[in-house]
């Protein structure tokens, strides 16, 4: 931590605030410049608030030097994080694409997606039975009978299931179905869920809330991480902003940046940032150029019946157009679809 | 539902989306203007997703006219809710005072703070059990031993007790202890909680969300209230924006805003909003000033060795202070503080 | 400048990042902790762009340890800046209300709204005659002649004038009728126009950008003082966020922060902060207890046929009610409404 | 204008509403649902304020249905604009590079630059010869030395020249030596700005205002084509939001939101969206797959020695590279780099 003194400071005031740095328990260097004095101090725990330092008289400002997270970042680990499952891996050279619709509403529609999403080369099908909706009057999901039917079209078309948990109560079932856990934005700092999440060997994708900065994403991966489950990919989708012309803002600066600072996959949801379906395709590519590890996309045959997010679903033969560019895209940066 | 068409429109495309409207369960009435031809479609289901009409080609502009919340409209219920606990009306004439410290630390803490509470005229104390901290490394709080220690010393000196809940799990314990559930920003969307706190019938404190609307933070009390459960209190707790000179910013032109929508009472927390003791006090006479039904802040006898928040929390003389302003300013506006 | 160094950094690398820092100037110190080593530089200029820094090989952070802005701060100027103008004064123990129309309109009504606001005890009179508008198809102003019309009514009824200058051209021109030039939000940042009105000698009100930092918002300040004129206010008016229920979000802890940080006044406006005329009292009542030194509100006797903003101006007997209230508040926090 | 009105509304109200709106100078229908009663009303300019209705006692809501621009609207032209300058053209089909300096330093610099430039292939040449700077003490550009030197560096090797505009009076003098007149995002509400320059011959870059939506954009674009200057791109540099890991958010869905509403050519900037060099590269890929018209990035041989944002710009053998990438991206979507 470092912390900046107010200019012609007296010197009891130093001494105060030193004292009050020790009783924390740091070790202080004081360095005396031009115009101000900087203090140093070392040994501070993660998680010690510096407001508590901000606060004292004659402290101008105050820095935190150590990033808050650790397992996540890249200084504790250079390679990147590889998610293998079932001979698919995800963060490796092959870019993910996952696809489905938004909700499972039926065996004949999870089936009908599974064979389009299978047959346009895409690996992971997604779909959810527990549906966080902002009106109590909405759809809510088709719950257990949801899971078995999305399990079930999966593995006739030998794709990996994807699936999102909204509550402590459904980990055990949805962990007989599903094959990667999706912790959706708006629980995103659902810290009792991270927890028990985290005690599971399930591989987890774990949405940005809203509202979350890419340091306070990853202090939530934190969370599963530090409870032992390793196998993380984050994944962008859109931020809340002024801006309503979309449904969300894309927030594709992400992906490098994570890169950069952590190890883990990074994938991206161009669905749920733009919020329509025809500006799903130019923003797919955007965030395949951009360097995504993964990407999920909704798809439906008759999105005008979906049960929820129809207007943001690909119709059959735009998935297919996505696929085919985007194969050319990955090209141009050195990778591949898987 | 209104639907504006695009200019120059073919005859054949108003009868299509006509069509679609009517195949959705709508009855359509059709307005011809200037320039443009517009649709009513009356008998949408609130929870209806218009971004199904926006895709359809030849549609220029959608928009719902109804509020997708129902229960917690001022149109369904015109006078304000008052909540009853013990005695205490929240939502009344009385502008409620709430204050405590962020956690429950010990039993001398706790009673402390309980007295320095009481005696300055509040009636409702506030103390974490259960904390949800952004760092996995941070203190997460005392769990059940807070919670009776909180209502040991609540009860010593006749007050209420107000304290989070963040999982399901915890909904029976806290309720054992407390006589308000306090839901807090980052559940605010936690729609499994919300429901089954929609089925107790102990008095709830819906935090905003730090980046919801108003309409969403509306939406998520009527989760609760469409469960059962009708006594709600909002509480804005500032939002999350570009700015960064204060922990949030402090919206506190909601008040008006949610007293005009909603009959729900509405409380404020300038504790959280700004993140900084020295700005408590204003902020908590501008909430006031702004017409809030009741306040919640933080307050710590010893703030330097709090185990959580301790920079934003009063002491106890700061405290007694704004009691006596803001007892001034609530006889501006023709309310007391109770 | 603060120089946070990765983990496991190489001597050389480090070498070479003191070099560089010498190259650019300055006096580097080394201070080596536990985990990570932190360079001290000294010596920059206040216009150092630190990612100059954070891009070198073997950097983690870089943090500023000086205010960007100097002649704005309090550290240079303890004592509040105290504004006076033909016996009135700004910034000191009274708040100031300004009062008027958006737009000057006619004579028969700038001169009906200068008794009212006279009449009620506001001291200055504003009201616009080049009028900044998002549409090019709407009221620009009256210009010239409006300007005439408001130095009329603001004489006769002995009243000191604000208005808006636009663009540079127009300095001369208004400077021969008002009292204070008013740089509206959207100009904040238009550091031609600031630097020249830095060169005058008549007082300044500096709205606030609608997504200016408070950072940002003194460094403007600093335009205009470093070229000579002491005289300025400051004047929050809402910032952008994603909330739409008012026109924008009034940042009212922006008051205190601002105080602390800088000598000059700081003005509030709720009518263009909340864009709705009943949401103006209960904010007005809130600005004045956050501690604000001037209020500038719209009022107008017949709103719906205002040629600007009409439905967020005040009608008389409640701009009448609204000096009731807020002088009772004024006296709360011991101070009287001017 | 579609006006919805309070549920159990009494008639003479409906009335008084009516009364108001044919005041205004409206047509005006009634459609009575089941619910809610909804009004049309026809005839409006496109400057009315709605809210003038939306305060009238009885109104729930109120819609605009006619957007507010109307040159810069794909309803009014459906062509696409092509700007041509000296047998370049961009709004075609082939995406323009314009590549520099931020700031014009030397006659050595500028040269060096446009060579590096011209080699890769780039057809414009940027260069700042006036400068907004956040701060007064910062470097503000060589003036019009600077113009000359860019002018004749992009002689000697062909290029077009980009210079920004800052203010009325440097609008002539820029003009003798620009192809390109930029308005800053600072600048892109400067009114008085907009509307001279809609009344030159020259071609106009209208970079995005900091927090402007996307209509307020095209509404400045209206200010300069309502003055007769026809050849506008646009470009998005940005927004301001909460994420602070990249100097601004990089808003690429804009680019398609944009060519389906307006016909104008769009840019894109990712030096200063992400305002760090590492990021620029995968940002400028997207920016193409995403479907830009134009890009524009910052190139410097000295980086570390530039004036300003030396921090994001690209090394020359960066430049090149992303011009390798960036074709073979332009290719997939069936585009070339120009």
């Amino acid at each position: 931590m470092v912390i900046v003194l107010e200019k012609n400071i007296a010197d009891k005031q130093i001494e105060n605030i030193i004292k009050h740095l020790e009783d924390f328990g740091f070790a202080v260097h004081k360095s005396t410049g031009v115009e101000q004095i900087v203090l140093g101090a070392i040994g501070v725990k993660p998680d010690f608030d510096t407001r508590n330092v901000k606060i004292i008289d004659g402290v101008a400002e105050v820095y935190r030097i150590t990033e808050p997270y650790k397992l996540a970042s890249r200084s504790f680990q250079k390679e990147n994080t590889v998610i293998n499952i079932k001979g698919i891996s995800i963060g490796g050279n092959e870019v993910m694409m996952i696809a489905g619709p938004c909700s499972i509403e039926s065996e004949e529609q999870i089936f009908t997606l599974a064979e389009i999403v299978s047959k346009s080369g895409a690996k992971i099908l997604r779909g959810g039975a527990f549906k966080p909706r902002t009106s109590p009057y909405a759809f809510q999901g088709m719950g257990e009978e949801g899971l078995k039917l999305i399990r079930k079209a999966a593995d006739a078309y030998h794709l990996l299931v994807i699936t999102e948990v909204m509550e402590i109560a459904q980990i055990d079932l949805i962990g007989k179905y599903t094959d990667i856990y999706q912790i959706g934005a708006r629980n995103m700092q659902n810290f009792s869920l991270l927890k028990e999440l985290g005690k599971t060997n399930i591989p987890i994708m774990l949405k940005r809330g809203l509202s979350a900065t890419i340091e306070e994403w990853l202090m939530s991966a934190e969370y599963i991480l530090s409870n032992g489950n390793k196998e993380i990919m984050l994944c962008e989708r859109g931020i809340r902003t002024f801006e309503t012309a979309t449904r969300n803002t894309f927030d594709l600066s992400a992906i490098p940046v994570l890169q950069k600072k952590s190890h883990l996959p990074v994938a991206a949801d161009p669905s749920h940032a733009t919020g329509l379906r025809d500006k799903v395709l130019p923003m797919a590519r955007a965030a395949v150029a951009a360097g995504a590890d993964a990407l999920m996309v909704e798809v439906h045959h008759q999105p005008e019946k979906a049960l929820s997010d129809g207007p943001q679903a690909l119709l059959p033969e735009q998935f297919m157009e996505l696929m085919k560019q985007i194969r050319l895209i990955a090209e141009v940066i050195g990778r591949k679809i898987a």
